[in-house]
């Protein structure tokens, strides 16, 4: 058995998430097994690093599986490009050590949120941003992601009803860039809760806007109630940039 | 009477190019003096810079037209990105002198043509470059960029049948940059005439795949025959980036 490593990215824009599901028949785990399946002659299962919501993009997407093969690493880059749509690539295939694991070694994560900040509609970027019509204050969303970073119970900025397992997570960083046409707040951390990125997104931009004032960004951290975070973003501004192990 | 000028982006995909044409009911033309005719109760007539084909895109088109009217240029600005689609959005109105004219007193154009060099899809940008799979020669290309600056009759270069007026233009550069997953070939010139973008790009990819060498480049500058030069690459790789005056 091989035991192989994809990198793969989306656009999400017309697929049910990542993640495969009986009643949900177009996710990106689900045709890339249904390619994978067509390469090996079987059924591949493959593990991705985590799920990513309905409409969410990837650049550099993880995931795992093994099989027995003597195709190479990059034949089989070329054949998953060959039969997959052109709104999934794989950019990188790679074998790996028995025991690596997409999801189980993921150490840390990138994810951007991209804000479209002019008054006109983002006419070459528009499947990936979230236009906000006009600049929020930056310098406020800084301070008030500095608040939010650190080691922290993030369960009032998820959607989770309840969890069974820990909601515990370090947010290593939350930088605010400004990229021009666009605001851009890049979360880095060792994991993140369902909807977490757009629901600190949502928060932060009530800052930025002065709907909001710095403590009240980080008061979820301590009530631990979803009803004192911001309002989730639309998930077309999110984009998973990177998997680090 | 004020005298305006437009600055206007737009995804060209679904477009039959800038110029409004009797029987072809979709132009970014078209459109937008659909728009000011709504605004001001009457037909308006735009100038834009140039024309530019059918799926190309712009992400600095210019246009002029004149009306009497109370509104501010911000106001005309605003009330156009209200009503256009959400593919073309129009970034700068400017009051201008009397005497504006955004094509007859068009100085200098700047045009990119987009090349995707890796071999998997182009998931994010697909409908604004040309997928070639693989990275050309950019420093042969380079070589033979230099032979087709300067002052020439570029008829060789551009798909008119036969031409009423003058067909020289002064390209004044072309720059072929290596920008990660993409090549792009930046030119700068006075003027270009019909498809010339597209098929100096063509010509240049032969020379970077080992299709064509150097002097062959530049062989239809002399022989001023179309037959002589590239192919012309897919409307879809290339943008208008800006005009000068």
């Amino acid at each position: 058995m091989k035991n192989f490593k994809l990198t793969v990215a989306y656009d999400g824009t017309r697929y049910s998430g990542w993640q495969r599901q009986g009643n949900a028949p177009n996710t990106v785990q689900g045709r890339i097994e249904a390619v994978l399946g067509e390469i090996f002659g079987h059924k591949i299962e493959i593990h991705g690093s985590g799920r990513t919501d309905a409409g969410v993009h990837a650049l550099g997407q993880t995931a795992s599986f093994a099989a027995e093969t003597r195709l190479s690493p990059d034949e089989l880059r070329v054949g998953l490009n060959r039969y997959l749509p052109q709104d999934i690539a794989v950019t990188a295939v790679e074998e790996m050590p028995e025991r690596f694991h997409a999801r189980l070694l993921a150490r840390r994560k990138t994810y951007v949120y991209r804000l479209w900040i002019r008054d006109w509609p983002d006419v070459f970027g528009r499947r990936f941003t979230y236009g906000v019509g006009a600049m929020p204050n930056a310098e406020e969303m800084r301070l008030a992601a500095e608040r939010l970073t650190g080691r922290h119970d993030f369960i009032g900025y998820s959607s989770l009803k309840k969890a069974k397992k820990s909601t515990v997570r370090t947010l290593e960083s939350i930088r605010v860039e400004d990229a021009g046409d666009e605001l851009r707040l890049v979360f880095i951390g060792d994991g993140f809760l369902y909807n977490m990125a757009r629901i600190i997104s949502g928060t932060l931009l009530e800052v930025g806007l002065g709907k909001r004032d710095i403590p009240g960004a980080a008061r979820a951290l301590t009530t631990l109630d979803r009803a004192d975070a911001g309002p989730t973003l639309p998930a077309c501004g999110l984009t998973l940039v990177s998997v680090e192990y």
